[in-house]
């Protein structure tokens, strides 16, 4: 498929709904590479142990409790949890809960969590309509490739402008996946796409609050909902994304069309995909890798004058807070994050807790944490350096920050992060019946089976 | 209330997401003057007109089809409907019949069609919590007045950009009303409005199509739900409207801060509320009223050379498509709202069905309209000259369009507007039983029984 606008170009050369609409219904089952494949297994595993690891967390409680007040049928899992719901509301739930701990995958060109909208929606209705684990890969990576062609459309202006992407590409995303799995032919696919596109979600002003993570949430069910609107003949503008007045040109100040669709049907977004090893914002990481590597030199705290970091511009911009007083707020803290990492040399969700954010010792290290911006380095690189109050130095290079694409996780690194998540809330032998179901998605005749496993009361 | 921003002043000069909320929570039961409370009467009984007008239309339908599959939850009435459903849904549907017709209201201020997005979510969950009509009103006036503010601090730029700002502006109102009658706290409603904040929903490229009004129905769902959220203890940033990356720098290119709180508790916008004599777009009204007037020199179609139209350019931009196809296409059409007022002398929905769009007579006086824009002519106002062959002109200026700010629909009219829309649905006897309880709303003890007498098999 060829292009020919530049990448800033204001004037749509072709008809982008359309375009994804038609390749969402016509594309095969399973048209791609074992490696997209093995990351498409890998995305949902990551994504799973997220939900569940969430499960009991206040802010998946609050949103439950509200649902409840609409009396919701039964109809999905909420996983991790005996409460049932309608799809939609299963939707909303679960991509809260994948979310809530900030802990979730990321699209390495667009800073999108692509699973907590895409797979929260697809999950909640492949569980309801009892459809197989093909079908569920299948929608995972049509749906992710689209969100995330979507995002690469727009970033990172609309990003810059104050949106949370994940939030406002992850509806068309949701809408593709759901489309599929309907069945929907390529005038209704166009429509759902359509519909959600007048749905965008979340503000990063919301960083560091629950409403974080309601945005996958949210953005998961406006694309369900736009899929099943579409199969009953709800109308919308074909022309919806590249419209003078659509999606891309309203919500963003620049417009790249040809990344939307550049190698669309051979190349996947999902192996772009990338998965956190600690449960905090993705800039954070190489800064808290190197604290990590840089506790071999064993410099007791009280000997530190302090810690001097170079980072990337985003970082001090999304993770700026010196002061974070909630597990939820050091989560937006690259001082707490740096200061965890060497006092701990870890910055999993424990190291995030409102407790750990409070006491003494972490409180005392994180005001010696001093970032600068530095205009030169990459998202996944940081260069840190401890001075001693004895004058001595250590100085670390982080250049691929570990999770990222250049280094990415292993799956023994994923299944363990999976461990570390689930046992807690469904205990080992459980949690290993999932991990292991998860990692045959594709073979099962009715995912419906994989959800029940991940309720308490089972 | 002073402030001293300018209306273009980009830095935030208060805490507008706290001022709005506090406004809220502390401003007393009927605290406004007789005018102020018969507005809100008027513009409850012109929505619940539109809304059961609507009730039989696919656009309904078609939602309702959709919703039905979540097996939702017998909790509130559909108006005109005798299926129920849970009350998020009430808001979405009720929200989306109201402006099927395009027949509801319109804040003169900024375009906002308020009653959509706010009474939409105030009646269902006051229905569901059979709250008095008292409680109800309150609430109306207070969501009306935060949806146009938040329009007003936007407005045109925002408008410009292509978004629906009933749809963007409408779920901070639809929160707003909702944490009154919920009783939320200042805190609370501040969370409410901030959740809010993140789901503007709509664009203007969707103007034609079916997911037009499905905006202020998601907006209603969306403001309900966030005042529902933050009753269970959900967060959000308390400077989500007024943030760096807030709501109002995100979506809007200026910013009118001072607007949003100019007179705040003593000036209402529900003041400056109008209601539409013609079932489309309100920019084509004084074009259509001056092709009614038109109608008196009696000349025939066939002797008509051209109809020459002066307009303020948002006509052309919204209304422009010169051929509709469909009656909803129609209603965003200049070239059609003339033809059927100068043809039949009146354009309610009747006049905008998909048989009259593509009706001979109509088509072919279609084709001689002749719109131009004229940029110092106001909205309200247009110009129009009816050229015949034989060498006579007419003309006629309409300075103030009927249903217009300074021409306002008589409470006569109203009430003539309402049969019409709901004794085709209801009949005549349960219709005036309806217009009699909608006129003493503020009296009533159980709101319930009000949404109950619009069921067809109560």
């Amino acid at each position: 498929m060829s292009v020919n606008s530049g990448s800033h170009s204001t004037s749509a050369p072709y008809a982008v709904t359309k375009t994804l609409a038609e390749f969402i219904v016509s594309h095969p089952s399973r048209g791609w590479n074992d490696d997209v494949e093995r990351e498409a297994h890998r995305s949902f595993l990551n994504w799973l142990g997220c939900a569940i690891g969430a499960a009991r967390h206040d802010t998946l409680n609050f949103a439950l409790q509200s649902v409840k007040m609409l009396s919701p049928a039964p109809q999905c899992t909420i996983l991790g949890s005996s409460d049932k719901v309608d799809m939609a509301s299963a939707a909303l739930l679960n991509g809260i809960s994948s979310h809530t701990f900030d802990y979730d995958d990321t699209h390495a060109s667009t800073l999108i969590h692509p699973s907590g909208p895409v797979i929260s929606a697809v999950l909640a209705l492949a569980e309801y309509k009892r459809l197989s684990g093909r079908e569920l890969v299948d929608a995972i990576v049509l749906g992710i490739d689209v969100a995330c062609r979507v995002g690469l459309g727009m970033f990172p202006e609309h990003y810059d402008r104050g949106w949370h992407i994940t939030g406002t590409a992850g509806p068309l995303g949701a809408a593709a996946g759901c489309a599929k799995l309907l069945g929907l032919d390529a005038k209704q696919t166009t429509m759902a796409l359509a519909l959600a596109a007048s749905q965008p979600v979340g503000l990063r002003e919301q960083f560091g609050s629950m409403t974080k993570p309601f945005h996958p949430g949210a953005a998961a069910r406006a694309g369900l909902m736009s899929a099943l609107f579409a199969s009953q003949g709800f109308t919308a503008s074909a022309q919806a994304l590249e419209a003078k007045r659509g999606y891309f040109r309203t919500i963003s100040d620049a417009q790249h069309w040809d990344k939307v669709i550049d190698g669309l049907g051979s190349r996947f977004e999902i192996m772009a995909n990338t998965y956190k090893p600690f449960a905090c914002g993705v800039v954070m990481h190489p800064s808290i890798d190197g604290c990590v590597e840089l506790r071999a030199h064993q410099v007791p705290v009280d000997l530190i004058e302090r810690i001097d970091l170079k980072v990337h511009p985003l970082v001090l911009e999304l993770t700026g807070k010196p002061t974070p007083s909630t597990g939820l707020e050091g989560k937006f803290s690259i001082f707490h994050g740096c200061s965890v990492g060497y006092l701990f040399g870890r910055a999993g969700e424990a190291e995030f807790s409102n407790e750990v954010v409070n006491s003494k010792e972490v409180v005392e290290l994180r005001a010696k944490i001093r970032p600068v911006v530095a205009e030169n380095l990459s998202e996944t690189s940081a260069d840190i350096t401890i001075v001693c109050k004895d004058g001595r130095r250590f100085n670390v290079f982080v250049e691929h920050a570990s999770g990222s694409i250049d280094k990415p996780l292993s799956d023994k690194q994923l299944d363990s992060k999976f461990e570390g998540q689930v046992y807690p809330v469904l205990g080992q032998a459980r949690g290993l019946e999932i991990l292991t179901a998860a990692r045959h998605l594709s073979e099962h005749e009715d995912v419906s089976e994989l959800c029940a496993l991940t309720r308490p009361d089972r």
